[in-house]
């Protein structure tokens, strides 16, 4: 098996990628194991890697890929280092919070003109590595041509938490132009788009030259990138990290880059990929993508499971007895424990809220 | 208010009670609060006091009882001064567990002829004091002319988990002769038993002069009183404890009170008594007492409890989020987290033997 992007069309690959992990944000959905500094990209929710380590070893540096920039907060600097070999990478470190569009910028800001950026979340699951590979070569082609490259998920339910990207013209075989983009839709919505097709998930997924980016955000929202420009410029390097200056950079308007850029430009492709994509969203996901027991059960740590089915158990530092329940999340966490039915997991945030 | 128990029939009364306490017996049925030392009686299960706590005050030293005889294991010796005065009482510390015959016999060996031994387990909860005064009242009329003395709860649900006694002959207004007692019964014999009416749960409180319990033992349970007696002769005073002597004791046989006297002599009385008891044997039961909130939920501790009814939480000293889950018991105990329905209180013990 061979994980190599140029497998696809080896002769029209011709720039390595430079990978850009985003690993700002901390999210309340899969408390109490995501919070504060220990955000969810850094836990192990699917098998023993973090969901960050198994961010960066999906674009290994080689022959496809450069050594990644990583765009990081302060408080998770120390965690970054310690979930890879940093001299393997840059660290990009955003001195507060300023959402996607900002932060792809600091990115976009130290890169060469020509290099073809793949700017990723790092709290995502892409079970199928080589239908990754194969979307990217695609979108590199699309991107060689000045298209700004989202990736697209083909739904296989209404989703309603996601945004949806509708297709429009082919691009040749390796995607289609975007129509436009549909924000979170009501429920009747999304099963519209399920049933007519062309439609696909938004994952957040983006890959552009840098020179067309930096040019698309001087027109569609200059004051983000000037500040991460200037940021970048000021900024103070130590060892393998880039501290972006904090005076320039919280000039920046806080806005996604969909927002900010995609949705406004013209000239946006959308490169439609299967690949086992989840963005593990709460513990409802957690459970339906773990390995379950005989009994359906997905079990961590120190449990003692009896006549139970369908239920997600992480025991923590502790230990966990459960008898008799099904389809529940027990979830503990240090001195938390949080007890719901899965299908409540979206009401996670409610004891979140109240806790933290 | 007051709690005499002369107030009934203030001229028959002649004798002061003896109370004895027994504090044998761990149990697993409210795994994991009670294990180990922890026993179950010693917990704060209704309120703050502990239910050992709540048996001492139950029958309050002064004109009508003397301090009690506390019988207790080696290992609860501390947590026993710790709960009361002991100053105020006498303890008889059992080696070894060897059930309630031999442990009643320690008291009885150690008691004058004619003192009255009121015998109480030390972890049920009697909500109607006055009325259990009423009923010692008539059980003490009674054990002076030497009838053994049990105490009968009126059932209002086939219960299977206890012993049953067929009153007989009445004896005045004071109760009724023995009969006969039924082990646990099948639902069938219990509902039956119920339509009937005429049948009481034993609750495993007896009343009796201590030379007639003497005579009785000698006769139907010679080794075990032998072994009791010649325990108490050798035992080690230590301040307030009368540590009996170990060699002696294990030879006494393990039987409770139930099959080694009280269901082969013939002088068995039963006085039926509406006190408000319950043994508090599950944490449905715990529940079922428990004060609840506008959504029948029992919570101690700190527990934020979200869109859910009729749960039983008991934080421990960590933190409990319940979104969503009705009639569970989410019990936290150190490092010990239990999940189980309430329906399903019986199971407990599958957890408690896996863990402990």
């Amino acid at each position: 098996m061979t994980r190599g992007i140029r497998d696809d069309r080896p002769d029209i690959m011709t720039l390595m990628i430079q990978p850009v992990i985003l690993c700002g944000g901390a999210g309340t959905r899969l408390w109490p194991e995501s919070r504060g500094t220990r955000a969810k990209q850094f836990l192990p929710l699917t098998g023993t890697q973090s969901l960050f380590r198994q961010t960066v070893e999906r674009t290994p540096a080689g022959t496809d890929f450069l050594p990644p920039i990583v765009l990081c907060g302060d408080g998770h600097v120390a965690t970054v280092r310690d979930q890879m070999d940093t001299s393997e990478a840059s660290l990009l470190v955003e001195p507060m919070p300023r959402n996607t569009a900002a932060a792809i910028a600091l990115a976009v800001a130290s890169a060469d003109a020509d290099t073809l950026l793949l700017v990723m979340p790092s709290d995502h699951v892409i079970a199928d590595v080589r239908a990754f590979h194969a979307a990217i070569a695609k979108g590199a082609r699309l991107a060689q041509q000045d298209w700004l490259v989202t990736f697209g998920i083909t739904p296989d339910r209404p989703e309603t938490g996601f945004g949806y990207i509708a297709g429009g013209e082919p691009l040749g075989e390796d995607g289609f132009a975007v129509d436009r983009f549909i924000e979170k839709p009501p429920l009747a919505d999304a099963e519209a788009m399920l049933a007519t097709g062309g439609y696909s998930w938004n994952a957040g997924i983006f890959l552009f030259r840098a020179a067309r980016m930096r040019d698309a955000m001087l027109t569609h929202c200059r004051p983000i990138f000037e500040a991460a420009d200037r940021a970048v410029a000021a900024g103070m390097r130590d060892g393998d990290a880039l501290y972006a200056d904090a005076l320039q950079f919280e000039r920046a308007p806080s806005d996604s880059i969909d927002y900010a850029v995609m949705e406004k430009d013209d000239r946006v492709a959308v490169v439609p990929a299967s690949m086992g994509w989840s963005d593990l969203g709460s513990w409802h996901t957690v459970h339906a993508l773990g390995q379950k027991d005989a009994d359906a059960n997905v079990v961590t740590g120190d449990a003692f499971v009896h006549d139970s089915r369908g239920n997600l158990v992480r025991a923590g530092d502790k230990r966990v007895s459960v008898i008799g329940m099904e389809n529940v999340a027990v979830i503990v966490d240090g001195d938390d424990i949080l007890v719901m039915p899965l299908d409540r997991a979206q009401d996670v945030r409610l004891a979140a809220k109240a806790r933290e």
